[in-house]
């Protein structure tokens, strides 16, 4: 079934991977052909994409109240992998398996802003659960500022399966928990084969999934207010983590050529 | 002026913090006292604030389309601080300063997301220019959760200035910027009288903010899209330099005590 992918970043992107099926690009006909707008159509062009000018209620009604930025997508399904192409690009890149397992979260803002920072850190794979959570709906490759088009996500039926199955494989599973009895990040060298689990904004991880980790760890927090949102705790675990495997793929210059 | 914070935990914290005047407690006619609405009017009953039932138009008016879930606090201007009461909370913990310089943030779930991460690691001061910046409204109050209550946050009319008297005084100005000539984040033990600058959503430092800090660090980032979010960036560096100061002021238990 086609989705309507809408917003700047999340067309471009689309547009970019070239990972869908693109079967068509519709843009607001009053919207000038500039900038951002320029860009997405002149990627259009080189990929035979075919473009409509329609008018901007079409184009409201598809993004279905999204902030559309006056262009819209129509593509095919997500191309969602499995396990084995995780692993294979880990291989490929030489480096142990980094992995984002999230348990039932609900917003894609959310889930859009970790998948964000699960392609700057350069994450092989992102498990989510089938039912009663995000799925990639344009909603969240909106959010995800377009980064979702470029990573390996797996839509599982069953969490804890599949948390056996990286276990198997030597993944070394770490749930993000809160309370004063878990051991802060630090606590451990990260720089292992790694399944960070995060849980459901508000409820945390599910007893068997929490139960199935390998180790907790948590998050300091000092302050008034007792928590901190599922993104920004799982974006600094991330980075946390791509610390510790010392910036792992991470094309630095350290001192620029001067001529 | 009053102003009308709105939301469960905004209500809650500026209750809980006690610093504003609070003149009055409004809540929907037909909300049932009973969860955090029954924490609310409690909170409320204790400090002697006059609560009011209205009809619900009127919170939605009095909220200005945010989300109030029923509650409106009727409340005196935020309090704002100085440098001198920065320094002195830093002094009365026995710590190194350690702030946070926002150069033109524009969207208010970023400063709120930045505040609530700012209370986390404990900061002794979060400082806004007066002009072209969010200033402390009742959505920052309800993005950071109501953590900007508990915060000293000083609004100032020219960031420079401010950064050269916190420079005057030893605190090392670190801006966050990207490009490939640009050290990582760990490159420096942050472990340092710090002030931590981020620059806008999009255009990054303004010039001569970013020739003013003493040193600029970068987050790294492997990814095919280009960026990460300010907040994003803002949390993992607090959380970096948290780190390198040893979670200072958390009061972890390493093993907890068994019967």
């Amino acid at each position: 079934m086609a989705e309507f992918l809408y917003g700047h970043w999340a067309v471009m992107e689309a547009l970019r991977a070239g990972r869908r099926s693109i079967e068509q690009l519709l843009l607001v006909e009053s919207a000038d052909e500039k900038g951002r707008i320029a860009e997405i159509t002149e990627l259009a062009a080189k990929r035979s994409v075919n473009v409509r000018r329609v008018p901007r209620r079409i184009i409201d009604d598809l993004a279905e109240g999204g902030n559309h930025q006056n262009v819209v997508l129509r593509v095919g399904p997500y191309p969602y992998v499995n396990l084995e192409d995780a692993f294979a690009l880990a291989a490929k890149r030489g480096e142990k398996p980094f992995f984002l397992l999230l348990d039932l979260l609900k917003d894609p803002q959310n889930v859009g802003s970790l998948l964000r920072v699960a392609d700057a850190v350069g994450l092989h794979g992102v498990v989510l659960p089938e039912r009663r959570s995000v799925s990639v709906t344009p909603a969240v490759v909106n959010a995800s500022s377009g980064a979702i088009e470029h990573l390996q996500v797996m839509q599982v039926n069953n969490l804890v399966n599949v948390m056996k199955e990286l276990k198997s494989h030597d993944v070394w599973l770490v749930g993000l928990d809160i309370g004063p009895e878990v051991p802060p990040i630090d606590r451990t060298d990260l720089n292992i084969a790694l399944g960070l689990v995060l849980g459901s904004e508000g409820e945390g991880m599910r007893r068997l999934v929490r139960d199935t980790c390998d180790m907790l760890l948590s998050l300091p927090m000092r302050g008034q207010v007792a928590s901190l949102n599922v993104a920004t705790v799982g974006s600094i675990a991330l980075y946390t983590a791509w610390q510790a495997r010392g910036w792992e793929g991470w094309g630095h210059v350290t001192a620029p050529s001067k001529p």
